[in-house]
């Protein structure tokens, strides 16, 4: 029988190059790879030619796989093959269901490691040059979906309002209306937002603007997910960032 | 004259293989490499034999140089050698200061670049295998040093220690009786905390504890900076999944 072995695996988010060498090391040696919609492709290129690949992502609204499905799974490629990689966009701690894979595994006598990726919820932003903090301006950032386990908007929006943080929401272009509404019923109808739509790939595509209008400037460019919202006085930043680096560039050099 | 540019890359959470393609590549081609007390030395490897290289972090109380000595010494060395890699541990846009060695370098004409860093923020809870978000237990993660500008408590803590969020507070050992008993007053005496120094390393060490019982946990352990506090009951998710991994590694296989 096969030594089984799970690696929960973040790929990055989107740039391929934003993979870590321990993540390359793994995929490697596995002999299975299982990855998610919004893994790089290109990454499957360090699997070995004999490793089993397999795409177990939602896509297009095809018929996917279900979460029970891929633990399912897991566990029978572990137990036939020995050891799978399971490859998961951005970092598998923050919001990719890694806990539930790890429980299957555990339940079925399986042994897990994580290996921490580049998380889109930093470096998005961080693609558009917006820094999640910066003293004397985010002394916090609050990571969220924006929703609960229902897919209700979380209440935890109402105090992100309140608070000084950077508010990051992935996935959230569907529920964009009515959290921007909370933001506003905050006093922050002026405070910048901006979204950036598919970041760090060569699809990125950024807009920005307040609170109050954000959502017809989303409309308007047409911007869906996947795309990462930037709530707080840093997008400014950001945006001055761009300006300058933009003038640095192509006026000085 | 050098074609002056600066990249401010994450060099990751301390494992030196939590470092990216990209970071590699671009700390292979600088001609100057500036790096910070955090970051993992071995990472200097990657430079080619004739790049300048310099220690410019604080370490054992040390006279060490101040930001502003940092933010001259980017400039200086990009104009006079080219390309200037500022390797920062973490990410360089999570409490990094990197928002204002952009602003010196764009002050003096010089482009920069931003190569995002596995942050410590979410690796280091994961080495200790807690997820930052878990579906019906935490669904936002809250990254905070838990003070202001002014190094005072910062009001944020209060609207943490009421949310829903795994909080995630960095650099913090020295007010964690304060930042212990905001959540306390909060009635989350019994909320799980966990305490994780030099994560990722070999060295690495992780305590656990409660609201109300961490802070002597942490001083008979011993503990001290750099250290990351995770407060929430995503804590309890990882002492089970480690002791599982134990069972499933050991005993099982």
């Amino acid at each position: 029988m096969a030594n089984p072995f799970l690696s929960l695996i973040g790929a990055g988010p989107g740039d391929p190059d934003l993979i870590t060498v321990k993540a390359i090391k793994t995929i490697s040696k596995a002999k299975v790879i299982l990855y998610d919609a919004l893994v790089n492709e290109s990454l499957l290129e360090y699997a070995t030619p004999d490793a089993i690949i397999r795409f177990v992502g939602k896509r297009y609204n095809c018929h996917s796989i279900s979460q029970q499905g891929i633990n399912d799974l897991i566990v029978d490629m572990a137990y036939t093959y020995g050891h799978v990689a399971r490859l998961k966009g951005g970092d598998p701690f923050v919001f990719a269901r890694a806990a539930e894979e790890i429980a299957a595994a555990h339940e079925a006598g399986i042994g897990v490691e994580v290996i921490s990726g580049v998380s889109s919820a930093l470096s998005v932003p961080a693609s558009a040059l917006i820094p999640v903090t910066c003293r004397g301006i985010a002394e916090s950032c609050w990571i969220t979906t924006g929703t609960n386990q229902a897919g209700e908007l979380s209440g935890d929006i109402e105090l992100a309002a309140r608070s000084s943080a950077t508010v990051v929401i992935l996935m959230a272009m569907s529920k964009l209306e009515e959290i921007m509404d909370i933001f506003a019923s905050h006093g922050k109808s002026d405070t910048p937002v901006a979204i950036i739509q598919e970041g760090t790939t060569s699809r990125q595509r950024v807009i920005s603007g307040t609170v109050k209008d954000i959502l017809y400037r989303a409309e308007a460019a047409g911007i869906t997910n996947p795309a990462v919202i930037v709530v707080g006085d840093v997008v400014n930043l950001g945006l001055k960032h761009q300006q300058n680096n933009s003038y640095c560039l192509h006026e000085k050099r």
